[in-house]
């Protein structure tokens, strides 16, 4: 049998391969792969409707198959790569059904925050999605477009490959739709279909007149006098608007801030940033500061419940001026088809001779403070901004949902360091994967380190995926929040219920039964009091981060960071289980 | 904070606690909930549009919330749950987004399988589902229905609860749909809303008569002068037939089969059962003796292709009849509305007296022989009649996809065993969190063990749920066969392929990292030889489960049982990646 199988393998990748030549695009225009959109990692499952795929991406000399250990945590480390690999996309391949639809919630994710994500499912070959049958992984009542439904609300474009003549026109929509909605598409891979390289002629948007926007928006800022403010939110990175946010910023000198999506968007140690804006829930300094304003220009904004201190922003649309993505709204006026990355340089030029009245305004600089507490107990309070002073420049950061995305808030962060949260989709247990993604992408991008930190809770559910990153010798230091279980839903309702308690693991052996099997690849450690993790922070060769780590950090099961606290009783208010 | 929330939680469970005695069908009819449907056990994760209802399970007396690491774990376990007690059904609660769809999987694979599971998916309250807030959790384009339909590909009901008036029936209507059909429904639960009685009126489903289709059946079997076999497959045992077959089978004395869903649907110990029947990959005197019978009777099949030996049963219809759960087919002709277990008893009435003729045939026993073999190597060939020793009346055996659901296949199980497999579905990873559900319906039914076989590839899915397993102090032996990667994958295609392979873990640490932290709860033992697992297996501590057990096998790579090796031949054959 096994013998066999070898030949009939490679008989098939050679017929493949002749296949690949035959699916170019015969236009001349430019051509390129995935691997010529700066894809490196593909991350996912075998199953045996993708195989085949598989053995030409295993072939592949710049595409490395990282090899998950389930779908949904592959779909995370997808997100990741695309979060901080920007102009590039994250790639899941999965199987049909079973591994698909296990992979649902972390590609909806992706899609809720805006990360260009690929999904690729392998599925049966097209004889049998005609006829039907009733093979494994199926509903047994012949609906083999069920999973389609499924992907269909996730993504924003759908290629279900047929016939190989039309498929690379097919694939370039996608990758198209893909990059430039920055969002999920998703791919059907017939058995019998492969595909290779696509045109990419597409990718370039033309774009319209805005001038009479620039005008609207000058006016605004003259009658301001200076007292303008900036906002920064996710989609100035979704988009890869940052290099003309930072060049906006320098050049007006218009104080600031950023939503908690739109964190490390530019420089937090720019004398000209103020911090983090989020409503009711920012510090009054910051909330006054920007809610005064005569004018403020907004980029990228997502007001999502937990992004904006639950919709309490106090900004009048008359004195807003709104750069999304793809349009621009100026008062109470939209303008379709103006886009950020392109209006911004011009508005930059525009907007530069307002400087020196812009700078009558000062900008309390964006600080951490240790507090001096009299216990040696690890707090919240204590916690984040001491972590501030661990963090180098190029630092990748990936911060779970709940106490993390809240504590990481009121910590400014170094240059050219990139956060990662979740804010808005809030799965509890994507950091595990996403920090995968974001670890490989950072080494394509030669960043610094990768700071992972994640509640006890969070990490129970994706914790295998330690596993892949042990195998591929990634090096991330990982801060595991031991509070006892769900402190975030505690906050919101049930503080002292059994459901929000979870089993307790032993943590510091966590990395050696995952895959470290002799201790040397990886590192753990306990820390029960602050002088224990000052010391370990302390700690050059910890610091360093040679090999991966693990810190279990014990902290009081009902202490929050301050944000969260009031996000909870924001959040608790609106969800109260009456009517 | 902490002690306002208190009073605030407290304040809401006594006004729900009114609103529960309003929710009261008023009609006089019975009253059922679910405790009165056998739920002993709820699985799900605490998410914050569900942590009102929650306090209404943690505060049941006879319900127990599990608490799983993850929803998809949390799903495969209530699937467990539904297929070991029967007349009961499963029930999951996940949270609004994030929470379901990361379920999806697990819920679609009760769906193919005809499992009855009860989705309660928490959402936001009625007003926020009118006003379509951006809303963690959501997709930020309003779409607040997405995640319905998602469900509605994958369970026979919904119901989305607005109206407190109209609850109580929506939620009998879904509770009959889930047990009468055997799958499974969701259910939406505003945060503003709660449920409790209902009426279970409706379970009974009126008959229609059926002297017609016994007429001719018997005439089939008169006519086939003795020479008739019983074929038993799936929903036999999932609509709950076992009862009635047992009594057919007996009192007819027809040679029995089982196809591989089908197995245990009878004691295999029974002197005229004859072993497993899977088209092609069955044993070849089993195969004659079913094609070669004149009449085939055949209950409650589920012709997959995984179940089928890859669609490859020859028998003519002209000589079988088909019991199904709700219809009949006798030869070419379909008999809506006359399903199985009604028929039975009639059936077997008619048959019985067909006996004498019947037991002409003799029926070689199924048997498991324990093959000699020169070297000390743990094979699969021996590996699996070995275990048949091993198995003791009323075990609880749980079979992952791959090598265990195939080897399992040949080894007769003992009287008033259960096995459970997900051969339609063939999710990987599933028999983790089914095995959680299975244990603790098994201790309601006062089964006997629980023995799970699981791969190293398969356990790294869902590895998390062992320490469910440990909190709640249940005690199955899980034996791990290690056998460095997917081997089920390696036979279909890319036999050396390194997408196959996995990182190694430390299996026999798993259980003190995921929550044994002490080592007194659990033990775990590596066998490599096939000395040492013969020890292990006869040493009376470890065979009396007393408490958690893990046994890492190690196993070749490359070596699968026989009906593996035969269906991936037949599999890879119809996948082949080629036109």
């Amino acid at each position: 049998m096994s013998s066999s199988t070898d030949t009939a393998s490679q008989a098939e990748i050679n017929r493949l391969k002749l296949e690949l030549q035959a699916l170019k695009v015969e236009d001349g225009s430019e051509q390129i792969m995935l691997a010529q959109l700066g894809v490196t990692s593909m991350f996912g499952l075998p199953g045996d409707f993708n195989l085949g795929f598989l053995d030409l991406v295993e072939d592949h000399p710049t595409i490395d198959w990282v090899g998950n250990c389930n779908e949904l945590n592959a779909a995370y480390a997808a997100d990741g790569f695309g979060r901080v690999k920007e102009q590039s996309i994250g790639v899941i391949l999965t199987t049909f059904g079973v591994g698909e639809l296990s992979a649902t919630n972390g590609i909806a994710g992706a899609f809720s925050e805006m990360v260009p994500v690929l999904h690729i499912a392998g599925v049966p070959s097209t004889m049998q999605q005609k006829t039907k049958p009733m093979l494994h992984h199926t509903l047994g009542d012949g609906r083999y477009d069920a999973y389609m439904k499924v992907a269909e609300q996730f993504s924003v474009a759908q290629a279900y490959l047929t016939n190989p003549a039309t498929a690379a026109v097919e694939i370039d929509n996608l990758l198209t739709e893909c990059m430039t909605k920055a969002r999920p598409v998703y791919l059907t891979l017939p058995t019998d279909i492969v595909y290779d390289k696509i045109s990419s002629a597409r990718l370039k948007i033309p774009l319209s007149v805005e001038a009479f926007v620039l005008d609207k928006i000058e006016e605004l800022v003259k009658a301001a006098d200076g007292n303008v403010v900036i906002l920064l939110d996710a989609c100035v990175v979704r988009h890869h608007a940052r290099k003309e946010t930072k060049e906006l910023v320098r050049k007006t000198g218009f104080p600031v801030y950023a939503a908690p999506m739109g964190k490390t968007a530019i420089n937090e140690s720019w004398e000209r940033f103020g911090g983090i804006y989020v409503g009711s829930i920012s510090h009054p300094e910051i909330k006054e500061k920007i809610e005064s304003a005569k004018l403020i220009l907004s980029l990228g904004s997502l007001k999502s419940d937990y992004n904006s201190g639950n919709f309490t922003y106090r900004i009048p649309t008359a004195r807003t001026v709104e750069l999304h993505s793809s349009w621009t709204k100026v008062q109470y006026s939209d303008h379709p088809g103006i886009g950020m990355k392109d209006l911004l340089p011009k508005l930059t030029s525009r907007l530069e001779a307002y400087k020196s009245a812009a700078l009558r305004y000062d900008v309390p600089p964006f600080r951490a403070v240790v507090p001096q507490e009299d216990d040696n107990i690890i707090s919240q309070s204590w916690f984040w901004p001491t972590m501030a002073k661990f963090f180098r420049p190029k630092d990748v950061i990936v911060a779970e949902t709940g106490t993390s995305n809240f504590g990481i808030l009121d910590v400014p962060l170094p240059n050219d360091s990139i956060l990662l949260n979740q804010v808005f989709w809030g799965s509890i247990g994507w950091s595990v994967g996403s920090c995968l993604g974001a670890a490989l992408a950072a080494k394509d991008k030669d960043l610094g380190r990768v700071v992972l930190f994640v509640g006890d809770g969070s990490l129970q559910l994706t914790a295998q995926e330690l596993s892949t990153m042990i195998r591929k010798d990634l090096k991330p230091i990982i801060f595991v929040l031991n509070n006892s279980g769900y402190t975030i839903e505690r906050y919101i309702h049930g503080e002292t219920r059994k459901y929000n308690d979870i089993t307790n693991w032993k943590w510091t052996s966590l990395l050696e039964t995952l895959g470290d099997l002799d201790g040397t690849r990886s590192k753990s450690y306990t820390t029960n009091t602050k002088e224990e993790l000052s010391n370990l922070l302390d700690d050059s060769e910890f610091a360093s981060a040679n090999k991966i780590q693990l810190v279990e950090v014990v902290m009081p099961m009902h202490d929050a960071p301050r944000a969260l606290k009031v996000q909870a009783e924001l959040s608790g208010k609106t969800n109260a289980y009456t009517k």
